[in-house]
């Protein structure tokens, strides 16, 4: 094995990178998750993560990965006889879909083909035809495509119309784009540890709306480890109603000492340069984009590479020690998707850029050698004029 | 704060002390969770972890913290108009009870008073009433009492008198006392991470018995992120159908590691000696134990102390740099708890005993000073006698 096998670079959608910082927190020794240390722990993380959801709500914290806040959000929310809507935009609202289907729930699928946001008008003529529905589930960013849904428009179409909860799949977004749960009128807000957050799968989040705990009150549909009320009341006593991942809570407290010290901002700016960056390279060395401008998150870009390049390349990437990921569902092999996430600076942008034009001459896909790290290099440029 | 405030003993019944071996191997960098390498972990895990339940079927490994692997045994066993047993022997069997009342199961519950085992008497008598159901919840070891129930034999009852899965909370029993599933007849057997596994919380685990996957297979009540069949159809793959806790795994494969270094004949022998070494402690100090020499469990010890005694003790314990646990539910006040298991050695035996006199003794308990240590240590000079 190669001395140098530990040293890729991870380049996915998540799990992102872990900073040094985190890991060492993660060493402090176990404690009891009952002891007033753990409940100092709790409380202090709950409270700090309300400005990455843009809420005033404490946030609950769940020990488990997102598909579990996701479920949560579901089974909380839609109560037994009732129905929902879900607007799928690629694989993760297709999960959101599985999820509903699973637990019964008569479902109304508003399909968008993937690469594309959902546009408000798309919705607002959906709904119309679904006044009925007590929740609709949006993902903000669409991991599996990179796009990022206009969450604030599409919350106030269903404010507009109905009556139903807005829920949103906020995994690969939030902490790394802007996510105002309280502004947006958004009702359920999740997300997972391992993305923006930068920690290693395990913890997943809730904000929760007034209005929504309401809702879930009166819901008498069955669950005990997904039960929102249950962590909303424990916190209110400093605990978690179940045994929390400890060593995830002491990297959480060192996630948020390190995003607050560079702040929300700064951190929302640079995503999107990030982003520009990555699209820059990509379009300029003549690899083809699978989202517009508009619809694209600052979290992952999706390239296309039709006739088995996407994957090609990929495996060219893999030996240059930089992992990327695939295509999910229908767009396996059809695009490879770059995360710019989290523990991620714009050099490692750079890097992976450059080394994108290596792996694609190799991998046989004509490129232009040189054109991608120089578009990239000047959106950096003029981001740092742009400071001045 | 005192430069020694990281220097506490960790004496409770799980979350358990992480050793440095296994904090090592969780700072291996993150990777995909869906990498070659993680399907190696993956499935070695999962191979690796099946001496420990006694069986020959693969270990489900579910990123979620044990209640979650309790409400999946409850939610994948009981079909939606099935009705259920509960043995509830303490806190442990009343949050079964809990999980199955949560998700209306028609509940048969038999309580045993907190501090003794069932006995296959009591079980076989209840069941002849109540032939009619599903499955049979049980607790292995009572975390909140420190009884270690005969699930052997109770198992046999259930075997000998209905069709009803035996569905089995292994947490802190599991890796700390022989469990033998698939031997004993054990449809579905769950543990932790932070408990005899040495991890900190986030995984828990499920081994399931071939009986018990027809059932779940016909079993229509709704589950998605606790779908056992999720667990094993993607564990066919060598992967797990949602984001694991990576960091966990990495842990988890250095904790086999140790595990089988040692030898799960040498841990259980190790944990049955820290037991001896506790209850001749306690008694020989003069403090009164909860539970009689037969119905102990090898990894937790319950000591009694009325009129407030048992939490000035603790109290006065922490002062000295160890953390007990106290009572639960109606036991709150009226005992404390000492955990002996995971990477526990007859020496922190040793250092508790010697600080429960001292604690005792500061808390203005009438003990005999010197009389626990003394046994304490006879017990441990008798155990290596026998070993020669």
């Amino acid at each position: 094995m190669s001395m140098l096998q530990d040293k890729f670079r991870l380049q996915i959608p998540g799990p992102t990178p872990v900073p040094t910082r985190i890991q060492q927190a993660m060493l402090r020794p176990m404690m009891g998750h009952r002891d007033p240390e753990s409940s100092e722990l709790v409380t202090a993380c709950s409270q700090r993560l309300r400005p990455l959801f843009g809420t005033s709500q404490p946030v609950l914290i769940l020990t488990a990965s997102g598909t579990a806040a996701l479920e949560a959000a579901v089974v909380n929310s839609v109560k037994p006889d009732g129905e929902a809507a879900v607007v799928v935009t690629g694989a993760f609202g297709d999960r959101f879909a599985k999820i509903l289907n699973k637990n019964n729930i008569v479902t109304h699928r508003l399909d968008i083909p993937w690469g594309k946001a959902c546009t408000p008008e798309e919705l607002s003529a959906f709904l119309k035809e679904r006044p009925q529905v007590e929740a609709v589930f949006f993902t903000y960013c669409e991991t599996s495509t990179g796009v990022l849904n206009p969450i604030r428009q599409l919350a106030a179409v269903v404010r507009e119309q109905t009556d139903a909860l807005v829920v949103v799949d906020g995994v690969s977004a939030v902490g790394g784009a802007p996510a105002l749960a309280d502004e947006w009128g958004i009702d359920i807000l999740v997300t997972g540890s391992q993305k923006a957050l930068m920690l290693p799968a395990g913890l997943s989040f809730a904000a929760v709306s007034q209005q929504a705990w309401k809702r879930i009150e009166a819901n008498t549909r069955p669950r005990f480890y997904l039960d929102l009320a249950a962590y909303r009341d424990s916190l209110a006593k400093k605990t978690t109603p179940y045994t929390p991942a400890v060593s995830l809570f002491y990297g959480l407290e060192a996630a948020l000492d390190m995003i607050e010290e560079e702040g929300l901002e700064t951190i929302f700016v640079r995503h999107e340069l990030m982003m520009r960056m990555t699209r820059a390279g990509v379009r300029s060395m003549g690899l083809e984009l699978l989202t517009t401008e508009s619809d694209a998150s600052p979290t992952v870009t999706a390239v296309k590479g039709e006739n088995g390049s996407a994957e090609s390349i990929r495996a060219e990437m893999k030996k240059l020690n930089i992992r990327l990921a695939g295509g999910q569902q229908h767009l396996k092999g059809k695009i490879f998707r770059i995360g710019h996430m989290g523990y991620s600076d714009p050099l490692d942008i750079v890097t992976t850029i450059a080394a994108l034009e290596v792996a694609a001459t190799r991998a046989g896909v004509p490129i232009k050698l040189g054109a991608g790290i120089q578009a990239t290099e000047e959106e950096w440029i003029d981001a740092s004029r742009a400071d001045h």
